[in-house]
């Protein structure tokens, strides 16, 4: 119990920090997506070191979808307490991961009046999941969308060379 | 085990997020200061979180000594993973409470080389600490200081008013 509360008030305090710090810096145009891309950056690196752990004692993967389960379950029981609901692919490198009820958005109403806010509490997990995969091998665009709080999709795009 | 690492890396990515932004704004000479007390006050508000639902279910507490040993052992468990190994009072509103293996030091080596740079580490700890003791009514002003990794003291003055 006490844990996930220790990163969700960190993660909660960090992005108001990203955020109020941008704008004592009046720069209210750049804001949002500087925002998103500082989070976004963290998380990414929290996620490189996160996976090293992880996957110390498994075995290798077999193939992408192979890695895609990997994170869907053991990645995010670890990092937000519960397996991702539901896993979709088109089988052309695109993973559409849906968690029905995501840790860092259960602290808000599930009304639509904070539905704007969603996407800055979502920049630091997409990182993760992209820093979790660029360490496996794998570069991706990972993008996140919410229709209904607390429930979200992450969506993966591997970028081939 | 991942939950701890979790709660590391977050959090050195943090500190090292809010150490580089300062530099970048060329402002050396405020940099150390300015960067503490932007952790000490993150620290400080997910500390107040924390506490109140670390306290949900505990019974009131009967003096300040009480109340120490709530942080000494209970919430250092929650957050550090393991009990305070000693706790001193001079009876006059003063204690130091002795971390041997403080968990957000632990990752660094023992030796001397890296002692200059442990106070920013301990900095969103110091602020945990003070917004704990504040939601219990109790006005500190918390330090830290560190003469051999991992091992660190907190020192927390009790605020007369």
């Amino acid at each position: 119990m006490a844990d996930d509360v220790l990163f969700e008030f960190l993660h909660m305090e960090m992005v108001s920090h990203i955020y109020k710090d941008q704008a004592s810096r009046g720069e209210m145009d750049k804001d949002r997506a500087t925002c998103v891309s500082t989070l976004e950056g963290m998380g990414f690196r929290v996620g490189q070191g996160l996976i090293e752990r992880f996957t110390k004692d498994s075995p290798s993967f077999k193939d992408d979808l192979d890695v895609m389960k990997f994170i869907c379950k053991d990645f995010w029981i670890n990092v937000f307490r519960k397996q991702i609901d539901n896993l979709r692919t088109n089988h052309q490198g695109t993973y559409v991961l849906q968690d029905n009820k995501f840790a860092l958005l259960t602290q808000f109403s599930n009304g639509k009046q904070y539905l704007e806010e969603a996407p800055k509490y979502l920049a630091y997990s997409c990182g993760l999941v992209r820093g979790a995969l660029s360490n496996l091998g794998m570069d991706c665009v990972v993008t996140a969308e919410v229709s209904l709080m607390p429930s979200c999709k992450f969506q993966v795009v591997i970028q081939k060379i």
